[in-house]
């Protein structure tokens, strides 16, 4: 067996930043340390401080046990210029804008540091070690919020010409539908993003569709979560088993075009909506087969992540031990 | 200057199969020979014969004059195993599945030969020396019969795990859209395929629509061309002016899903619905703007083929000279 190698994952996330000391070997990966802090705490110089401090704690740990961390892998909200190593700018997060992190933190912590965004890192944690091992070409789908990607081609992760790849929720199933935050219409997001999804259940609730949900959230539409539509879906709620057939079939068309435009070999379902399971599974599965070319999809693999919240630090953590030769 | 480097690039195609000499220079490319024959002609073993005896007189005629031919390259009408040189199966020749062309070829014409899939070759010749020349990340789109693709990123044709990828016209742009020859609905070819773009012209004729086209095809919707709209709305007939701009409004939301999605340096249009220039341009470029993310978008080029009907030929008379490992 090889020596195991030693890589600090930073999770850079709109509520928490979260680090993670994590060792990988031949048969696996262990995170051997852990710290966070929440980001809304400091403004962006404290943060970076936060992570000096933090990432030199972390490796001073890992050198006392006699473990040389190789490198460090942030995943950020955002747009980051791989490359250089600048955060160009983050949707969440004020004050980052083309933020050279790389340097700043190499100079203080004295190892490699690279930066990428946080999907293409969960992508890449997936196809290295996770759902999409061994598979080459893969696209990672976070169902949340928003409907993020990462692209992996060839076994690398695929950035595009301006690191802006992978806005997988931005593209149109409907050319004339709802207007979408990004400007665009009827984009897939617009339909299966976590918000539309509860905007559209209350909306059919307060219309006077019959649900157990009522008896749930008495008449408190505020109350509703995702969380409670799966599980009265579980018991057979017809309404909220309708729902979740419909968003599939949502997710499932925009992931056909994915299919016929990139011919993947495997997709990889995370983020807080895929926590449905087979609810939102089967319909996505379902959709691809009748839109997709047969020959696209018939040895296409469409799962969920195997890491689910822990695959962005992973992946940040991976790319800090293998460097950036082999990204 | 480096020597010239000779290559065969044969354009399989449905009506014809072409065959030219190309000389490759640092300056850029010229034929130097030319063959064609009418593909329905010949039996598939009479096609390979005919193949057999063109690739050995163009090489003949080309050692006869100095020059070694480096390779043969063959673009072919439906997916290839380009790694193994077969043809899988092709959309409007029979006979052709599952047929090892590449061994076939090599066992009698001695010189290696390269396989792919049209659309992958044209993107290739575009992109080493004609509209895309110098950007590392492209796609090629062919507007025509069918809608298609090809896609280079990171400077190299991307194939997909199926050789399947690139099918950009049945990408959806309208869930509950008509339904399309490939069993999904709203495909973008279902709008702006040259036969259902003729189809709602005529429909839109005799429903009353005015039109100076009227004068043109006295009563016989049938004698109806793209190049007759094309016309007309160059000379401000209003009828074929919005129809164009609708065509370029469908493709260019596909191809704003396509940028979302792969953030490419640069769009190629060719194909004869491509031929209406500026004003299926226009619209395509206008609608990506409104759609597509602006940082994806702001330095995206969408601009016209070269090489036009050309362009297969000389990707494939391309990948013939560089052989497979730099594609």
């Amino acid at each position: 067996m090889a020596k195991p190698k030693y890589g600090i994952g930073v999770d850079f996330g709109g509520t928490y930043v979260k680090l993670a000391l994590v060792r990988f070997t031949d048969r696996g990966l262990k995170i051997d340390g852990y710290s966070k802090f929440q980001t809304c705490d400091y403004n962006r110089d404290e943060v970076i401080e936060q992570l000096v401090i933090r990432i030199i704690k972390l490796k001073a740990e890992s050198t006392y046990k006699g473990n040389e961390v190789k490198g460090v892998g942030i995943g950020m909200p955002g747009r980051v210029d791989f490359n250089k190593g600048v955060v160009c700018d983050l949707t969440n997060v004020p004050g980052w804008k083309n933020v050279p992190l790389k340097d700043i933190l190499e100079k203080k912590i004295k190892i490699p540091v690279l930066i990428d965004n946080d999907a293409n890192l969960m992508a890449l944690a997936e196809s290295k070690y996770g759902a999409a091992k061994g598979y080459q070409n893969c696209v990672c789908v976070t169902l949340g919020t928003g409907i993020g990607g990462g692209i992996i081609l060839g076994g690398k992760v695929y950035r595009g010409g301006s690191f802006a790849a992978g806005e997988i929720g931005h593209m149109t199933i409907n050319e004339n539908g709802p207007l979408c935050a990004c400007g665009n219409r009827g984009c897939a997001e617009r339909y299966a993003g976590n918000r539309y999804i509860l905007e559209e259940a209350i909306k059919r609730l307060r219309g006077g569709a019959r649900s157990s949900l009522k008896d749930k959230i008495q008449g408190k539409y505020s109350n509703l979560t995702l969380e409670m539509v799966a599980a009265a879906a579980r018991k057979k709620d017809a309404f909220s088993m309708i729902l979740w057939q419909e968003i599939g079939a949502h997710v499932g068309v925009v992931l056909a075009d994915v299919v016929n435009l990139l011919n993947p070999d495997i997709i990889v379902l995370g983020g807080g909506v895929a926590n449905a399971g087979t609810l939102i599974l089967d319909p996505i599965r379902k959709t691809i087969k009748e839109r997709a070319f047969k020959v696209s999809r018939q040895n296409l693999r469409v799962g969920l992540s195997k890491f689910k919240h822990k695959a962005g630090i992973i992946g940040a953590a991976a790319i800090g031990v293998t460097g950036k030769e082999n990204q």
